[in-house]
């Protein structure tokens, strides 16, 4: 299938508790996370002294329907969507994790990357413990289960030995807790219904959508527990907190209306078009951008250019799972789905075309082609992230070093192989002051899959790079 | 449940002629025409001496599978997307209809209104016709049949009977016929297939997604036939001919990066938005716009004024037909689904807030609300359509005159009413020319909803206007 | 598909009249007639002015549900079960059929086949009139609206001018018609739910599922008109009646719990296996039933010849629509579905195989296949209907004459071509003796089939039989 | 929801090794285990060096389609039926369970009973385990895993452990095991493929459907290993080994075409009526048997006594899962779904009723009202195994002893309550007579259900009978 997009965030959470219609709350809350994760979706609701769980592969529209969720007494609940890497998929690995034990059961969800998962497991597997999933959430069960004490001085010991990015909801039958990794990789917020009830989400968007206020966000190291009204904190780890947080989710992943870090990602998006006209000025007829998430850019590149912002490119919002693709036949007749260049608008016209990042290329390529043949006679393409050159192993699934095609040319290599008339990326000065518009401190973003300055060692996911 | 929008367009259709995978071009045209119908879609095919068809209830993607499509082996087919009127539903409605002869199969769709269909359907019943459908588009297939003569002057016959506002597609074993209504009321474009089939479309952004390319819209009053590979054109009409489209198809129904009568329709809503700030300028801090059909007015409004476009509204794409609607409890609760005001962007700010058009007022009034209490402090309203005073009876499903909030309130009293600090229409005379931007003739549109200029008689259809 | 059966009852046909729950009865109702028809299934109701209608390809089960049920408000009700004859398939045929007037609706469902369909259609076709699907039934409709009086009179003057099998039920929005053919060659029960409602069915089976009592059959040549809680009867046809149901009912068609006629069907089947024993004894160890229609003929044998009767070939009762099709591959390597021959218990046997009916034999001979590969030493082949040497035109899909295997090959031809030890059919005179136990009269059946006697001219559905 | 039965069977299990369409004769297989296990169903592949899964909740025909099937490339596969008693279902209890460790993947499937399952399940959990299911069968993944040596001892340690009733099949990358209880509780049959591939069924009807030759039985405490094209046996236990299969499948549970122990189940139910009938005789009319278990016991009643048997009920075929039931009132309308009696057949008759068992008596109540309103002047009532006093622990959804009717009421006290005007349950030792009619040995039966003779110990499972 060929996809617009190329890259894919992993996993979206949501969690609620205490809330008379858990279940429902939690599927709302999922349905505004969508975006984050479409291949599987799961949510698990704590009733009386039972979890209880349904998940399955696809929407969340698709895998949840009245009757189920009806049926999903519980107060409690925590769900998760999830985009599933090749090969990975299936139903077993779709999330909530549900551990059943003699003391109770525990459900975990689980957004972001384990970068010393295999190191863990192996050290498992010689202890005995037996994996149904090839998950790395897998992980924290087990060591939850091996660690001794207190419930939350366990999940303690146990994400002390995980390095990597995570955002973690777990669910017992009175309680629930919410962790981030020690950088801040993946973002999580804290919300408030107007009953009381905490809510969590990867992204507020989905506080906004069942109408819950926006309290802050779980910091870096830092473990939230919510047991009968009461919310308590403290930090998991002794070792040294950093705050940064992927830049990606506010170049590509988060929803515009989201605020992640107290900044408003649309916004951060349209400063990053601005800061590219400083950066690379063009004289063109119109600005365009690439649907749906590069709009904000190209609207702010407008502004700041006073070059008209036009609709220049459409996309088929109808086309979904149940789709049926052209054949490559008929694709070569010219059939085309999903994206289409606006003849009217852009013929006879020099186009500046934003869009949010180049993996492969080959979408680019494709889309100036389009262009090109609806008549325009320019194309300037403006990113507006920095090349993408290095490998992410914090949950996003960008290719291999070999597919990431700023890694094997330079930019106007690229540009030709794209058949730009022109290229440039944002520089991460700029995209950095884009995001930290109106912030002191300017270094808090991991932007390791531009500048290779990956904020954990890599352990076996280490690659090579000549 | 409560919709977002309060008019809908009634139809959209789709014909290829001559290609061997007839039903999948068709199905992927009726894709990109979806917007216009959502409540059942249908798809006809001829094969040697036989047509066959499939239709059903729901999207085109719910109603359509690749087995189903797949089957419908056949070199010519029409289609068909509905938006079915309260109580008119139902399988018997949707179309294609298909008409078995002794003499041969013979099938119809349509889109738009016949506004006299009460008085044929009378004098046919009493000539001993029976109806399967509550439909008038059968009223076209009893008056073929009852005509003498060669089919195309029988279908001329017939369709000479007719008035209102039609774009019909008529499919005969080895010919289709394309017709469209003497006012041109509703669109209809021919395009060529890259093998040189043609291809037939309510709109230009489903020859697009086929690869086909433009040739010319079908004329007011002209009836187009392909057989062999060959059109041929006449006017089946004596009486006068006005080329009057309907203006709603650019202010809403159409999709941005459709042509309409040589006009792009994102460049007409772009051209009303800057119109709308010369005719209602307002001091404010940001320019919005209600998602989807407004964006392109909202950045209009942006560019004349040079107050920024913020997204300040964001809509849930994902909100579907097996979406779980919240109960009215949730609802309460503050649960919103479809759209969310954006905090972070509108929160004390004074907002211009471009909408396409007001019908009850009731989804206006929510909306401010959203906004006021995301911490706008001003909402000024400004609307890129004249106040609808009058009901359509051309295929639009306008809402009853009771219903109609300008027919009852002054623009100062529906300001007060949904709430806002300034309210203010575009003039008609400011939509003509946004529209009619770039040619000399400005008063080819209808305009009855705003002003009661019905192009036709209204038979029956008339109305109390007190 | 290679289906078990080869031949095919056209449909079923389900009323109810005055019941709050109108249109779930008729759901039930369908349901216990689902073998009648498998492949559409539709149920309209009657609700103030208004009929309403859903309908759709499948099995009841498959076309409804509750929602769609719930939704059927209405206290009358018609519906239908559906086998589409090859070619004849589409939603377009599914009945109930609807017409919509001027003076109101009109639903009509019909179990049978007109012989004259031809003829007038090509009348009313001159006439003006245009049909919409390819069912026979739709005639009814045309001459109904085109004959003038009373509706009764109307009716009456419509059906007699039909020729061939038919039970129709006729529902307008306030009455309830039931009418069979002057021949009674289709069956139709008249019953009464405790709350005084009447009830209409194909077979009383479906009576007796909705706790209706059986009150007597529609007799041939009978219109029967419910309106208010009152039941009129008259005759509508001023042409001689016979009464000649026909015999495959018993044989073939109706569920063993239904009473056709006065008499039991199961108990029919079991008298033809007595008599088939009498007619054709042979010398055995077990005796064994094709299931599951001629499992009560073969019990009868056993009790007559006092040989056991035992399970010997078992229907795999899961077997539906969905179930994946073994590829010829797979079938070839000796995947069974459907039927198995339990070798423990016919290996190192002698058995008689009782089955209903032999159209082309291929099942007979893959079944004997069958038995002698799970080890039968001997398999003699009772039939317990004559053989069928010529086709229906009364509502039966027998296959064209050609297909006939007993018209092509005479009883020892045919017993060698399917592999049999010996083969015998029943006698006409033992199948009437069978069927008409305790009655005296003995010449009321239709057995055209069998001997070509057809009750009705065949108009152009005439056969050459050489 | 009311179910006609009330004893249920907990699993089917299907093995299949070195097949190219492995995962399709699985989807044969499970399906003519259907009967066994209604509400999950799944299948395991093994391909190269990888098993993957798919399951679901729901008939083997809704969980599966051909593109699933497909998708499941592997040539060996294992599959599972499910059973899921009350509270325990959910998607992760659905087999095949699949484990992934570093070392490769192991998937097991399961039929019966675990008894020592807390004990094990706490010891593991002491030693760190961690389970994803409440379904014992985790329980051998984690012994496996935790035992040393070669796979197979591996295996061996693991099921010494385990004390219960259980038919296994484990499925590694290239291997295949198959495996028995020491009492054989649990059926589990070999056969082989023409083309010389090893099957493995809970019941020889999945065999035959493959069109798989009966090899053998796999033999009490026996464990089978496939690998390459060999077969190899041992025993995994030292501990004595009875030959005590479960009386209920050949009463109730098995299909009546599958063979146990070498004996075809049809048979010994018919031989069980006759036995009733030496024991019990009864002067009366007709015999009628319960549909559809009991009608093989109603036919050996019938044969012994030479009073005829009829069909004096009738089962609704087609009523399944998405069968919409009647609702109370319209249950108390007399609507009966499922089961129906033949009034033209029971009117004014002295019936025998056979059934095959009675466990909470309702059913039997039922049924008998229904008889009695049909008109049957006397119900006799003769139950085909002797009354089931006791849980079963071993696999066998009984209800808890509070439930079994036969443990609160002697058999007259029972045959008021069911209104029967007689009742008799066959005695022990004739039920054995009619299981092993050929053979010498009459005591390797468990009916611990009806005389508390459990062959293992019950360890937590104990239950207080006063």
């Amino acid at each position: 299938m060929d996809d617009l997009k190329e890259l894919h965030e992993e996993c979206g959470v949501f969690g609620v508790f205490q809330h008379p219609s858990a279940a429902k709350l939690c599927y709302y809350g999922l349905h505004a996370l969508q975006h984050r994760g479409q291949e599987g979706a799961g949510i698990l609701v704590a009733n009386d002294h039972k979890l209880s769980i349904h998940k399955g592969e696809g929407l969340v529209t698709e895998v949840f329907n009245s009757e189920k969720i009806n049926q999903m007494n519980g107060i409690h609940a925590i769900g998760h969507v999830r985009y599933s890497t090749a090969g990975g998929g299936g139903i077993m690995n779709v999330q909530p994790l549900l551990f059943r034990t003699m003391a109770g059961d525990m459900g975990i969800c689980h957004n972001g990357n384990i970068v010393n998962a295999n190191v863990l497991k192996e050290k498992l597997e010689e202890q005995g413990s037996i994996f149904s999933s090839s998950s790395d959430t897998e992980i924290l069960g087990h060591l939850i289960k091996r660690a001794k004490g207190h419930m939350i001085d366990r999940i303690c010991m146990a994400l002390e030995q995980l390095d990597g990015a995570f955002a973690f909801l777990i669910l017992l039958e009175d309680r629930l807790y919410a962790v981030r990794d020690r950088y801040g990789l993946r973002p999580l917020a804290i919300g408030q219904l107007p009953n009381g009830a905490y809510v969590f989400a990867s992204e507020t968007c989905a506080l906004d959508i069942v109408g819950a206020k926006f309290l802050r966000d779980v910091e870096p190291g830092e473990i939230v527990r919510v047991k009968g009204n009461q919310l308590l904190s403290r930090l998991y780890t002794k070792q040294p907190i950093h705050d940064k947080i992927c830049a990606m989710e506010y170049v590509y992943f988060s929803r515009p209306d989201s605020i992640l870090d107290g900044i408003n990602v649309h916004t951060t998006r349209k400063n990053a078009g601005k800061q590219l006209y400083l950066e690379s000025p063009v004289d063109a007829d119109i600005v365009i951008g690439v649907p749906d998430s590069s709009i904000s850019a190209a609207i702010g590149y407008s502004e700041a250019s006073h070059i008209p912002y036009e609709m220049g490119l459409t996309k088929n919002k109808y086309v979904g799972r149940t789709f049926i693709q052209p054949t490559q036949e008929l694709r070569d007749q010219g059939v085309r789905m999903k994206l289409s260049a606006v003849s009217s608008i852009v013929n006879q016209k020099r186009v500046i075309m934003i869009d949010d990042s180049i993996v492969r290329g080959t979408t680019s390529r494709r889309i100036i082609k389009l262009l090109k043949e609806a008549g325009a006679i320019e194309v300037h393409v403006r990113i507006a992230s920095p090349a993408i050159k290095y490998p992410c192993f914090y949950g996003v699934d960008t290719s291999t070093l070999d597919e990431l095609i700023s890694h094997k040319m330079t930019t106007q290599e690229l540009c030709e192989y794209i058949g730009a008339d022109s290229l440039a990326f944002i520089s991460e000065e700029g995209l950095k002051k884009s995001i930290h518009f109106k912030k002191e401190h300017t270094c808090d973003l991991c932007m390791a899959c531009f500048n290779k300055q990956y904020v954990t060692p890599l352990y076996d996911n280490d690659f090579q790079d000549d």
